[in-house]
């Protein structure tokens, strides 16, 4: 159900004009106002959902292919050299609208990738990995 | 179709031992044997596909269904305060496996977030961005 104090909801149902470059019954994709790189997109489904523990596996299923069709066409669009897909659940994981959304982020071999979505590795200690592993399966 | 110089193709499909925390006929979730946060671990399909641009839709689609079932159970386990699902594509964007993968990756309130997965917005010109848009449209 739209949610009529969420902007993405807004955004989505076409409330409020967006850059949309992609639209279906389902969802909207629409370029961020403040893209990280060049062509950043975001697909927001028009239905509210908060995040990825709301959000009915069908619908996301069908977001990400959404954001697959997208980013096939924009990299030829774009001549991009990469592709990241990100999704974010939280505050502390970086997100700011409690909207489920598909962030698109091109990514671009003659920028500077230094402050881009790094994900160092750690340490990688085997037995408390294999140990967590334990708590962690899923039927 | 699996590939048998593809360190990937070789984890999901039991040929090298992993950490398995989720098996299905398609897709295998193993620990991230250098874990950014701890409870980092991956989704793989079973079959080869390099990248978003190759994978089958269907595929993707179930994908992620399985990422969300994992960080459901994954989040009670942890008791972590967010998550991330991350998708490389191109060396540029991060991708040093080329054989499809998603990053199921938690986030906690009590550690150094600083680092990790930033995505700085950019100036946002609303003209360029408007230009854009017609590009990028996608039926």
């Amino acid at each position: 159900m739209k949610k009529d104090d969420c902007i993405f909801c807004l955004l989505a149902n076409g409330d409020i004009p967006t850059n949309t470059i992609y639209e279906d019954e389902e969802f909207r994709v629409i370029m961020d106002n403040a893209p990280a790189t060049k062509g950043h997109a975001l697909v927001l489904p028009k239905e509210h959902y908060a995040d990825i523990y709301e959000i009915d596996p069908e619908v996301l299923g069908r977001a990400i292919q959404v954001g697959q069709k997208v980013i096939k066409h924009a990299t030829k669009v774009l001549g991009c050299d990469g592709y990241n897909l990100l999704q974010n659940n939280g505050e502390v994981a970086g997100q700011t609208i409690f909207h489920f959304h598909l962030h698109l982020i091109p990514r671009y071999a003659d920028m500077d990738n230094s402050q881009m979505l790094k994900c160092p590795a750690g340490e990688g200690d085997a037995d408390a990995i294999k140990a967590l592993t334990e708590s962690l399966k899923v039927e």
